[in-house]
């Protein structure tokens, strides 16, 4: 990992108008010099600060390229915090693919994934959650997402931390007191008071654990559950829900897509619908491995929308909602009434009223309220939009409008449960009254795992991790 | 087509590091204003020239979107020649996208297609054809193609239709000179002086007209015909050229592509092979329609290579190459006796022998010379080098180390041929002893159509269509 050299990369894809090349390092400049001819008269070295210079770029041999606006930012007032020059110029193949090849000629290296941004992190531009935060907003396609990414690169977080930091080193200093102190009396006293600080940091870590479910969802999709008998709509209904954001549906990559059947945003909240469909085939195989499946499926949604055909015999069904309603025990549900625009009233009113007796005989623990049911014309659209007001209810992603503070990162997530792990044990430690100076190899673990995310503990491999899958050119 | 706006558009394709939005207009900077909040303190309004300012941009409801690099350039300083800002943002969907809406609230409208450099046109920034060259350059995706745009962009053929607009605008007065003095003594005189300018005239866009089938290969390719029977091994050729430059094919958009098998770059040259296989076939049916979808195909090469298995029974060859060979009338052929790694070299020599006796018996017009064959294999690469060189030679390009000027645009060809026509018409008429005031009609419309290439005689409808295959955001 060399972090002297000066490194290049072209920061936009292929296409459009325009391409940017980025050049950071000490010799970004002397490089710049010899590729790039500006048409007024003043030379790049002698050019302070930032600024901007119109002029032409030259292959190896000599020949122009290129008419470019090129940008000069003398470190450490650049992203990197190093002398740092920006190219952009036309989006031709040709002109990036010679332009670039004249760059490394002269010197320069090309950038792996994110180095732009590790250079950032090592030049002290900003901390590793920072840094994190960088990928996150350019990969955020709806509100939460941006509004997470934002929060984290503006430093919410860093400053939670390191309010957590001067706890612990608080708690450290009275630990080392009452050791000084020995087994004098002062020691039942500061116990009290080491056992109460120890509380409020194991509160405040524990929440921020606690917001990685949260964190998760505003990042991958807040997973939702369709349930229900085949034919009784699920598909149209899934389709009707995306049609209103087709733009902005996307795939997410590493996540298991086999049961995915699409996101979509609702009111700035991703949302990741899991297909469940076959439940009732599933029953029917009656094998224990059929209904875990079903089960591992439901699992993983927090809130499930069960749709029911109002024209099946209802006394068919009950033997499948007997093992859905069981399911769904802990989670928000929606009751669905599909096919309002071709079932009378009475039908429907028949089939709510089933449903609700349902759900009073199978459905312990699910989160219903007579409220949450309606019936609804998926193919229509009828009461689509009660059903996404209750989507983004039950998504219960809090407002963050506030700075909250979110974990959204597992290497985040993971650093803080094992802080909470630590600073539990030293709670233990400290009611069952074991000595300080063992004590304090949990407290001194704990500020070091919190001093991982920040990155001002890292190893090289975790530098390698957390910028691998950046992409190059930042 | 309003052109008093102010327009914005992102300029980079959706994906990487950096997204690159561009503001043009005489409310750039005021739009900038209200959607960006500088860190530093001097307000947009207050700069002067041109300045790179650090910052945040903001959504339409007033939230924090990004922190981003704003370039401000003010007109005519700039590439529209009007106040433009450019903004530098990362490059996620949803902070491009908010962006976007919330420069559009401010009242920018979402630029078309090349309507900033449409914009560099009006506003004299730079010539029609130059601005056409920025599309080429755009495009180009080989040096051939890169130094032809890079030529019309830097003003070579605008320079060349200025001097002979000039020529023009002499042969013009001199035939006031004519008309003025009517029937008197100098009549004849004048005449020989104005034909020998029509002649230099003529010369002149005759060569620019005959430089189009050369711009033209540059652009598109220099088609190159592979020939033989079936199973001599073409697609092995073929793709063995393509192994060599694999990561430079690419396909033209807007070309048939049914015939085309693959484009490489060789020598900065970019070729265009054409797929005849089935020749033999076609023959066996031996319908004219048959032969005339072959030759249509073989048409379109100015060079074919001749692929010929020195395992086949060359007596039963004759037939299909007493057909082929004629084809290849006016064309550069290469003969290439392939699997010279399997065949042993009497075999190979006997091969050459009955292919030169068949060019000479069949070849009447083609351009070929017994150093045009080589003993090929084009499973093992043997001898490609050569192949490769022939190519370059046949290829004709003409070196564009000097400003050659070179029409590669099919609506300046257009213009040309129909100037080309003017002027012929001029000369018959001074020959014919046709009245000066009619000839001249002949003589303005030639200085029309040269006009209409550099645009400063040009049409709203001209306008569109050039611009309407630019990118948005150009």
């Amino acid at each position: 990992m060399n972090t002297n050299d000066t490194i290049c990369a072209l920061a936009t894809p292929q296409g459009g108008a325009l391409g940017v090349i980025r050049i950071s390092g000490s010799e970004a400049i002397s490089i710049a010099e010899r590729i790039f001819k500006p048409r007024g008269a003043t030379p790049l070295a002698e050019r302070k600060g930032q600024s901007v210079v119109f002029g032409d770029v030259y292959d190896t041999r000599g020949n122009m390229l290129d008419e470019v606006l090129l940008t000069l930012m003398r470190g450490p007032h650049s992203y990197t915090g190093e002398d740092t020059v920006e190219i952009s110029c036309h989006a031709s193949p040709y002109v990036i693919q010679q332009l670039m090849l004249n760059i490394i000629d002269k010197g320069a290296r090309q950038a792996g994934p994110g180095e732009y941004t590790m250079r950032a992190f090592l030049n002290g531009k900003m901390d590793l959650s920072r840094a994190e935060a960088v990928a996150d907003l350019i990969a955020s396609g709806n509100e939460a997402s941006h509004r997470l990414a934002m929060s984290q690169l503006k430093g919410g977080f860093s400053r939670e931390l390191n309010a957590l930091r001067e706890k612990l080193l608080k708690l450290t200093t009275l630990m080392e007191l009452e050791l000084d102190f020995g087994e004098e009396d002062v020691t039942f006293a500061d116990r009290s008071e080491l056992t109460a600080l120890c509380d409020e940091i194991e509160r405040v870590i524990t929440a921020l654990v606690d917001s990685f479910s949260v964190g998760n969802a505003v990042r991958n999709g807040v997973p939702i559950a369709i349930v229900g008998e085949t034919n009784t709509g699920k598909s149209t209904l899934l389709n009707a829900l995306l049609r209103e954001e087709r733009a902005l549906v996307s795939n997410i990559s590493g996540t298991t897509r086999d049961t995915v059947e699409g996101m979509m945003t609702i009111g700035g909240v991703a949302f990741r619908f899991i297909d469940t469909a076959g439940i009732r085939e599933t029953m029917d195989v009656v094998e224990q491995m059929g209904i875990e499946r079903a089960f591992d499926q439901l699992q993983k949604a927090s809130v499930a929308l069960w749709v029911i055909d109002p024209r099946t015999d209802l006394s068919t069904m009950e033997e499948s909602a007997s093992r859905l309603l069981p399911l769904c025990s802990g989670k928000r549900l929606a009751v669905l009434v599909n096919k309002c625009d071709i079932v009378d009233a009475i039908r429907i009113s028949d089939t709510m009223k089933w449903a609700e007796s349902m759900i009073a005989k199978h459905g312990k623990g699910v989160q219903w309220g007579s409220r949450d049911m309606w019936a609804i014309s998926a193919k229509l659209g009828v009461n689509m939009d009660k059903l996404e007001d209750f989507l983004v209810d039950a998504a219960a992603i809090p407002s963050m409008d506030a700075d909250s503070v979110i974990v959204t990162n597992v290497r985040h997530y993971e650093a803080l449960r094992k802080a909470l792990t630590n600073i539990q044990n030293v709670r233990r430690g400290l009611n069952d009254g074991i000595p300080g100076d063992l004590v304090s190899l949990d407290l001194r673990a704990c500020i070091r795992h919190l001093a991982e995310i920040v990155g001002s503990l890292s190893s090289e491999d975790v530098l390698i991790n957390v910028f691998k899958n950046f992409c190059i050119g930042k």
